[in-house]
């Protein structure tokens, strides 16, 4: 059953991943043999600096050549980890046309151009298999695109990016504000020194579209995806967060509109009660539910990023992809067959917790409730408190039953005109229950 | 893309399962065909009771002769979900003679016969998928097998059956004693009349061979898996293990051993930390952690029993088999290249919380002490205190660090003959640590 000759891999980036993916290559060479039907060579590494050693790596397999690897007509497989839109495009794409299949983690790439892609590996007959893309080593594509293809997802709901979590989750329990925490993230090698992507939720967006596409079957690029960082969530929000018995998330949620005709994408902070599974997810750590019309209610946990985990999903796929190239087949492709609209933000269902600097006289609230009225908006709950210290100020929390997102900012906007509200302090939805 | 020509789907067994799969390839038929390539037909149904109407089902598709609906040559896929080894087992083989893939929940028959059923299909060139044997549509069978085929798994262990969690759940949060509480589950349809394969361990023990099989690339048979029930799990005990911060929980343990060569899997009640993840599963939910060298712990969370959930799991698997049809390939098979021994439970290296009735006078302690230490076991903490009610009694609990089974339970038959030892009321494993 084992073939002699062996399958050729390029890879194309040698970080924290790509090394990581290399040294598990050739430490588990026999075991990758075993479960492929084949043997499975490093042919190539392509890097940008050439000096450093790698270990386990044979020099001569290092180039700086990465188009020249990628071109390589001998290369059964290409994995792609350099990450970014180029060249790790262009090299995607000329891999393809040299008959290569494709294991990449880029989730920037795939929801930025990820139809393009398919389409490109489709017409080639070889795969594009991405697992690693979604949430390092938590399995989610497969999950989607395989165990819940007979089933109907409306909605995926997860924390994405252990960057943020782990922050958030700082500011929870250690009563630190957001700078702080994010210093403390940074000093442990959680946050990059450019934290751009993970706390302005770029990341965590890029996931969403490619969650969504492949739950929904339609189309969902980046900008598909409504986005909100947490740069702006104060230790005041965590605070309120806790007296309403919830935490702070920052969450993606891909849900299926309640008729059913379009879905929605998005990735903001939200309170969620601390009953709920994903309020006690720690750290860096991520987790996704999703939920299916039989499948009920799943629940994916584990490290959503790091070197090993990253590159524990890239060997899966690679043992997936190489089994395809063996058997002449190609694993399932894009399935885009439904093609719904993607909502905007205004058309999602969800809460609005609201904090108001008011006026500390009479008549306060009955303005209030009628500016949430007249938008149609439900009042869940009220709390009014008198702010610390000397002034006659007192501050007005509401928490909203569900309506459109627009109709609440509308309300939001209107609130904000009142002469008796001196300022929003804070809006933050409610999810989760 | 899409041909006309439909694939024939013969469903054996159409109770709570059966009806489910019927139901949502009527329902979603479109979606099906969407995401095969091709349209699926009900091509026929077999059933014990032809009477009953059966919802959506054309009463000509309904036949009482499974055998020949598994025999008949335009079949593309038999879905088995009739259960038990006999008639299931001669009905797939017979299956796969006439050129039909297989999609199966059966745990029992995998559990005794997997091996030569992987080869049956292996032979025709047909594929046996099985993802609802595991824990219905929890994905596990897919992670395990492709998502984590480029890792080494360590270890699995999780709550494979719902019947009994949900027992324990009830006795931990009402203080109820088993019967009671399974009295409960049968009253509420979470138990079955004859509960008996949920009970002793029966259905978690094939899930766990099912699962160590697949995870240690080894050939597990129900036969080589350890299994305890919970019947014996008293009030006491769930009251002793809330003591040490602890509940108890029916755990199915897949593990391999500290030095890689061998690997056990077993069944049996265990204390676990309230801080366990694993704790907070209630109800008749089931959840699993998989360790893995590179991935880490990876949890999957979801209902583990119930029609639609098993049939979304079901159909996952039709989708993928006829994908594998339409290409003219087929997915992964067996992988037991392996070979690893199972180890008997002795070999186990686990703890025990042992609670002993005693005599209340002095030098008990010490006597019990001396026979820990001469079978080489250590003590992690004891706690002695004083029995309710007039006598002389007095009870000593200890819970003891790492050790082998064997040595733990050469431990308690030697308590067991002290005379100052009146019984031994319980001993446990305590797990998740």
């Amino acid at each position: 059953m084992m073939r002699t000759r062996p399958l050729k891999v390029a890879l194309l980036g040698c970080g924290v991943v790509g090394s990581e993916v290399a040294r598990i290559m050739t430490t588990h060479a026999e075991d990758l043999a075993a479960r492929i039907g084949a043997p499975v060579e490093l042919a190539g590494v392509a890097v940008r600096r050439p000096g450093r050693v790698r270990e386990g790596i044979a020099p001569e397999l290092v180039t700086t050549d990465a188009a020249a690897l990628a071109a390589r007509d001998d290369i059964d497989v290409v994995v792609e980890v350099i990450g970014g839109i180029e060249p790790a495009r262009t090299l995607i794409t000329t891999a393809f046309e040299h008959g290569a299949s494709v294991v990449t983690a880029n989730k920037a790439l795939l929801a930025e151009d990820g139809p393009a892609l398919h389409e490109a590996a489709e017409k080639h007959g070889v795969d594009l298999y991405y697992e690693a893309a979604a949430a390092a080593a938590i399995p989610l594509v497969r999950p989607l695109r395989e165990s819940l293809a007979g089933d109907k997802v409306n909605r995926v709901l997860g924390i994405v990016n252990g960057t943020t979590n782990f922050i958030l989750d700082r500011m929870d329990s250690t009563g630190a504000g957001y700078s702080e925490a994010l210093d403390e993230a940074t000093a442990l090698g959680y946050a990059e020194a450019d934290p751009t992507a993970d706390v302005e939720g770029f990341d965590a967006a890029a996931k969403a579209a490619i969650l969504a596409g492949i739950a929904f079957h339609t189309r969902v690029r980046l900008d598909d995806v409504h986005r909100e960082g947490l740069t702006e969530v104060t230790a005041a929000d965590i605070a309120s967060a806790r007296r309403m018995g919830c935490t702070v998330k920052l969450l993606a949620i891909c849900e299926r509109a309640a008729d059913g005709r379009s879905v929605t994408a998005r990735v903001h902070p939200a309170m969620i009660p601390l009953t709920h599974p994903l309020a006690s997810v720690r750290e860096a750590y991520n987790a996704v539910f999703v939920e299916a019309e039989a499948a009920g209610r799943l629940m994916f946990y584990g490290p959503g990023a790091g070197g090993a985990p990253t590159a524990s999903a890239v060997l899966g796929d690679l043992v997936a992809v190489c089994r395809n190239k063996l058997a002449g087949a190609r694993g399932p492709g894009e399935s885009a067959y439904a093609q719904l609209p993607v909502s905007p933000m205004g058309e999602v269902v969800t809460r609005y917790h609201i904090s108001l600097d008011v006026a500390d006289k009479p008549g306060v609230l009955a303005q209030c409730a009628t500016v949430f009225a007249e938008h149609g908006v439900s009042i869940d709950t009220v709390r009014q408190q008198g702010i610390d210290g000397p002034g006659d100020g007192a501050s007005l929390v509401v928490v909203t039953h569900r309506a459109s997102d627009a109709a609440l900012s509308a309300t939001v906007e209107a609130l904000r005109r009142l002469d008796t509200v001196r300022g929003v302090a804070s809006t933050m939805r409610v999810e989760g229950e």
